[in-house]
């Protein structure tokens, strides 16, 4: 519970439009996409300039009152869930695009702008922002620099992270930084723009960023494989970039997945097959047909039993929304979804997606992949009902599994959804307790108080999991509230 | 001095050959190749292996003794300049490449591998590491690691930070992390890989590296473009990236730069026009064929007198190498060279060379500009006598002018080169004070000693100047010694 006083400063700075602190409202900021975890704030405010996140977060930083910042709350790894209550700020207010420099191939925007309507805005003008995270349509630019969202596009075009070249960051101390810039070369002092970019809001609040842009391919063409065995597909990913091919994009949907897609969205795949490929390669036209005659060829030197170019920008989108609807698909199967983010270099993808359904075996548990190929970004997906406790063992058994594999292929515990609450017990995995120490250190440097987004990153309890589960009372998943305490899991 | 005790530690760690402190071996690490800084070193140790790094930051942390990592001590900012005495710890026997591997396109190496032996061993399979500092030949990865290298390649390819995904770094404690890996996407906690990056030796010592490649361009074409107006140089530049075609290479070169490298390298420059544009492009033929053509029309549209396409790799190499020779070729002009690396949003590149040459006759001092065009990044560089007490006042007024001019403009005050102690004093200009606060708390957090690279980055003097003086005696620049005190300015 805030003070009197502390609440009747925030609504002075914000205003009362601006403030909300009635049980339904903090409800509604309890928990994000991340179901089964969920935690009610004790006000939320809706800053709309950089100076009222400042004026905020002195007042919070001298009671300590944890802040949580907040988009669209679209993240899988419960990052945005006030764990310890205190104040959720959400930023959308800040959802201006305040320019897109057309000579220096920059564009200016508040952290409230939606992920979708910057590529909207900016590909207008022939200009391309390539991170393009499943929630997209959704998620804020301020949560995809938190969580230094990926997307499809990561294997030619990388990530969030690659195109962020500047922040403006108000510290817990109220102090606004600029960090980075419109430079293409730039090396004055430490690099806190990229240290910033997926650092899940537990440093500093994003008030504008800086981000670059390239031209827009000229082209794109889409392609899809199927394969009657896994490892086909998996090889054939490592033999087009072994060509010395980078295809925009190369995502994995296997057998089980694709059933689910397809009866999510009956847009005809072969459900006998294995496994399938989704490839889209872009850029000038002679160089896009040559690839893909280059990926077809390679796709049936290696078992494909079918290759099928998109012949219309329509059928292609439709392939890419079938694979953008997986989660949505999946979700739909059994009560529980359980969504994981095991990444590994991409060379090891076949061995990695064996050992998923080697484990999920061994546990007898119902285990689909599907992901980001390319990358090596994979989702591997269970399907159970929280209710069966003894299953739920189970599957956590497998996923610890899962994890240690990874981890033993070079490869790391989350890709792009971000550490967040629901990984922070893996984290000493891939870093180790020297790495997290350090970690610690760092965020002691910008947060003395400890009032970022406290909880996040670093585990307080070994609560490993991210849990999606069906809500059973015809509520959006995403609205069901599954326990009205603190920190429920 | 270090204690008997710490000498024989030390010893027992590298053995007998790997251990230097007589007055002629302290000497040769006193100084790199930013001449008129200059402090003797305690010792000199060459570890062979991580262990023996580890081992002998444990000693220094202990008895709080500075180390200074070193590679080749190419860098111009007096990074590795021992200001504080201390260990210099020369990296350079690390030089294995471990692996290249081709799967996942990266590579993995000590800190001692020479910059251009790594670009010719991922050549070799047809694989690509773009970052191409000046220095490329003599310099080693673990430097370019240590001061974010960049190169002719920015503009297209970015800098050393795109393309490193981990490293093994070991803490002033002796702790041995690993952070990053081989994996496309990875958000396991902060970025520490990035964070290392441009850290100059400050944070902690590198003693692996892992690097990203592409695969190598299969055609590239060299063009020179010669004007007879500074602008229209800068307006082709601005005018061929707002046509969306983003070249590998776009240089400049100033009259003043043209006539020495011609002097140097005769290779026929018309040095009665006043700038020139050396512009590479590369990819698949037919792309880089079409962009070639395009740009050709956009020079000859904003005044080009005269473009010329390479004919020959011959040729194309000839051109290439008399832009690397700019500075070397400048610094025979007068007995000293001064050389700057102010550095503006690629847009701003017209309004920076005038303003350089407003300062300079303002001032009355002769300053020449080149640079890497497409990145904003400029060398102006003052060809002076230090012995001229008078005139060296004047240019020191100049360039705090000019930095100022850079950082209004939306620009940095180093943009490749790093700040060490040659930029210290100007740090503040671009990160402000709270900027520098908070970066010297990064700095805590993994050296809460202060062992390393100490008076580096942040400013202890108002020391603001790399000045390049040329030897009377004969030797080669960077052999001369200046002074034998510590830490001479």
């Amino acid at each position: 519970m805030l003070s009197k006083e502390v609440r009747s400063e925030l609504l002075q700075i914000v205003g009362d439009k601006y403030f909300m602190d009635t049980e339904n409202e903090l409800y509604a900021y309890s928990y994000d996409s991340t179901p089964l975890f969920q935690s009610m704030p004790d006000a939320v405010v809706m800053p709309g300039s950089t100076e009222e996140i400042a004026a905020i977060l002195k007042i919070a930083n001298a009671r300590r009152i944890p802040i949580v910042p907040r988009g669209s709350g679209t993240n899988l790894c419960g990052g945005t869930v006030p764990v310890e209550g205190g104040i959720v700020m959400n930023t959308n207010r800040l959802n201006k695009i305040r320019e897109i420099d057309q000579d220096n191939l920059t564009a200016s925007f508040g952290p409230g702008v939606i992920t979708a309507d910057l590529h909207a805005a900016v590909e207008r003008l022939g200009l391309f922002y390539p991170p393009d995270p499943g929630s997209m349509r959704i998620s804020t630019m301020g949560g995809n620099v938190a969580e230094c969202a990926g997307g499809m596009r990561g294997l030619k075009y990388g990530v969030t992270k690659d195109y962020i070249m500047g922040l403006e960051l108000v510290l817990p101390t109220g102090e606004i930084l600029h960090v980075g810039g419109k430079n293409a070369k730039d090396v004055a002092g430490y690099d806190l723009t990229k240290l910033m970019v997926g650092s899940e809001g537990t440093l500093a609040v994003v008030s504008n960023i800086t981000a670059k842009l390239l031209p827009l391919p000229e082209t794109k063409r889409t392609m899809v494989a199927y394969y009657r065995s896994l490892t086909d597909a998996a090889r054939t990913v490592q033999r087009v970039i072994a060509a010395k091919i980078i295809p925009a994009t190369m995502e994995f949907l296997d057998q089980a997945t694709m059933k689910v897609v397809e009866d999510f969205a009956r847009i005809g795949l072969p459900c006998d097959m294995q496994a399938m490929l989704l490839i889209e390669q872009d850029g000038m036209e002679a160089q896009v047909e040559r690839d893909i005659m280059r990926i077809e060829e390679i796709a049936y030197q290696e078992g494909a039993v079918e290759v099928r170019l998109a012949q219309t920008t329509d059928e292609a989108n439709k392939l890419m929304a079938a694979r953008r609807a997986a989660l949505s698909a999946l979700s739909r199967v059994k009560p529980t979804t359980i969504l994981e983010d095991a990444t590994v270099p991409r060379a090891h993808l076949a061995e990695m997606t064996e050992q998923v359904n080697v484990i999920a075996k061994k546990y007898n548990v119902q285990i689909c992949t599907f992901g980001h190929a390319g990358d090596g970004n994979l989702h591997p997906t269970c399907m159970t009902d929280e209710r069966d406790k003894e299953e739920i063992h189970r599957v956590e058994k497998a996923f610890e599994e899962i994890f240690h594999a990874a981890i033993k292929l070079g490869g790391t515990i989350t890709g792009e959804h971000g550490v967040g609450i629901a990984k922070a017990g893996y984290l000493e995995l891939k870093v180790g307790e020297a790495g997290i120490d350090l970690m610690k250190r760092i965020k002691a440097a910008f947060d003395p108080n400890g009032i970022m987004n406290p909880g996040k990153i670093f585990a307080k309890s070994d609560r490993r999991r991210v849990v999606v589960s069906k809500c059973e009372c015809g509520h959006d998943e995403t609205q069901h509230k599954h326990d009205d305490s603190k920190q429920s899991v």
